[in-house]
């Protein structure tokens, strides 16, 4: 699946390189359990998401984390796949309800089939997740597998409550918004998916049912709002071609991020009010006006500086979520030489220098 | 949320009276369980099509089929939720695809608050049908949930199979279609969740996880065929008010009914042409000259007898699940009398009359 121009050369930074590694024994693993018969338009289209180019860093987070505390990375795989196929039914969902045009530089599903069949797929896409909560119960026990099954009941349910929070604050065209509400929707939408699910089925499957699975909530919190502030500012200012995204489409679509609450809390009333009144027509209301606009609110919040205070904010979570990780690892045994039967040295090495080495990694990169 | 009026009286037919009371049981349970706090538009739309009027058939028929088999109904309570959960969803994500106005009498969540917010709703109401089947294992232990949790996954892969199938026909415009391939749609997209699920969990419940939780399998799907074949008659030839739905959607629609297959069956190749054209198009393409087409199509169907053919195949299914079910019962040994601590002499007789009625119901019912 990945072409050989993908695939980071040798000398690539060590983030990149375990992402690349993972990523490869993760939608190997994912496809084996997409179901060959299929009427049309169902199971066949389940594996197009997945399979376009991405970093597929939630499945790596979680075989990482295993690793990292001592576990066998290959026991992780069924939460890893879990993760990455939730991932991509929300995003097929998401799609519908954006009427997003590009996904990965690529048409839409429902740009390319339709509402009805997108649909379907996003719902198949869930229920082969869910698939693999069951079979975790043949590979790791009972015991475990409920464990494994309540948390990613959670994560649906958080990542559903984030997203309803995003939607009705644009519906109801609420304005008055803090950066505390930004960071509660994020840790909701993004953080528990992205960040906490990974981590916690991780350190689930290496030490067991009965550990202390939120011992790195916060470094996923931290890391997770980071992530969705880099995501917002690159749909700002990020090169199309790159991203693969419309470009300031956040502004269309009146999207409440860090910045566009900042520029409310930072405008004068006459500014605050064009604000307001932009973000409470739909865009087929807001007629040929609207570029002129979104250009407006590009300027308007360049000279409030709230991109860079919106980078600011990021660089201090990045911060933070160094030392969470630092002080959890400090608590955790140097791994054991291989061949001890269970987790590999050498594979945990390296795993705890990428969880280093995250944090940095999601600020610097560019999709 | 029953009122007075929709209660049916004392002398009501039976079955219509154990829905009712059924209905009743399982409704408060459901509602009990969509949770208070939550973001705007989410959980808070959750209750709305349970709530509508509605006859509850898939619940009942699980609590039904727990007392018929000895078994205490309460004890199902949490699979009956948990159909009922699923159906609404099912219906949610129906309406959005089918970009239908009406269900129940009402406007559908997505004509109400548009596609973005009706489809988080459904998604939500699905994973409250998940939180029931978590439940399972407090209720009724770990070997028993995971049973539960297998068939609520096989379930909801038949019945989106089954829609699947469904969607490819209309869009693909596949016209060579049999009755048999009809009936294979047919049991997965209806009877599976509508019937098959609903015995397979009130036996799982009253007999416990090592039964053959099958043995009403083919009186399941006997109903789900007369009862699809019903509700497609009931499209063409009911009355808009005790319906609620749009008179003859289904042709507007181009669904593959047996109706319909049979038309393309018995048509003259030059009517042949003129149905394939017709269903060729979508709503959009087919200009004023619509409504025509349709009062033509529905004129074809008369003359060729199409409507009475289908309802003497629903006649003979009837029939059939009749004769199925007297044989599964008559291996059942009669109910102890009450005081046994577990299942209710009164009410598994009772049961059993239902389970022996329900087939006529079927096709009697006027929605």
């Amino acid at each position: 699946m990945t072409t050989a121009a993908e695939r980071p050369a040798v000398g690539a930074p060590l983030v990149e390189r375990v992402l690349a590694h993972y990523r490869e024994r993760t939608l190997a693993e994912l496809l084996r359990h997409i179901p060959e018969q299929s009427p049309p338009y169902l199971y066949d289209l389940a594996a197009d998401y997945p399979t376009r180019p991405c970093k597929g860093l939630r499945a790596a987070l979680c075989l990482v984390t295993c690793a990292a505390f001592g576990g066998a990375p290959d026991r992780a795989l069924n939460p890893a796949v879990t993760v990455e196929l939730f991932h991509n039914a929300f995003l097929v969902h998401d799609d519908i309800q954006d009427g997003s045009e590009l996904r990965r530089g690529t048409p839409t599903l429902p740009a390319r089939y339709g509402v009805e069949v997108a649909l379907n797929v996003g719902n198949a896409i869930n229920l082969l997740g869910l698939r693999r909560v069951m079979a975790n119960r043949r590979a790791l026990g009972g015991e475990l597998a409920w464990r494994l099954f309540e948390e990613t009941e959670l994560m649906c349910r958080q990542s559903l409550e984030g997203q309803a929070m995003e939607i009705a604050w644009i519906r109801d065209n609420v304005c008055d918004l803090t950066s505390a509400d930004y960071y509660r929707m994020c840790l909701k939408k993004t953080s528990w998916y992205t960040f906490l699910y990974p981590c916690r089925s991780g350190l689930l499957v290496a030490e067991g049912a009965g550990t202390d699975a939120t011992r790195l909530d916060r470094f996923g919190w931290y890391l997770g709002a980071a992530f969705q502030i880099q995501d917002d500012v690159l749909n700002l200012v990020g090169a199309a071609e790159e991203y693969g995204k419309e470009i300031a489409g956040d502004l269309w679509e009146g999207k409440r991020t860090l910045m566009l609450i900042q520029l409310l809390e930072r405008a004068t009333p006459a500014e605050r009010a064009r604000v307001v009144r932009h973000l409470s027509l739909t865009r087929a209301q807001r007629g040929p006006g609207a570029a002129e606009d979104v250009a407006w609110l590009l300027d308007r919040m360049t000279a409030y500086d709230c991109v860079a205070h919106a980078q600011e904010a990021a660089a201090g979570l990045v911060a933070a979520a160094e030392r969470e990780i630092e002080g959890v690892l400090a608590g955790v045994p140097e791994p054991a030489a291989d061949g001890d039967g269970d987790g590999d040295g050498a594979e945990a090495e390296q795993a705890r220098a990428f969880l280093r080495a995250l944090p940095d990694f999601v600020v610097a990169r560019g999709r």
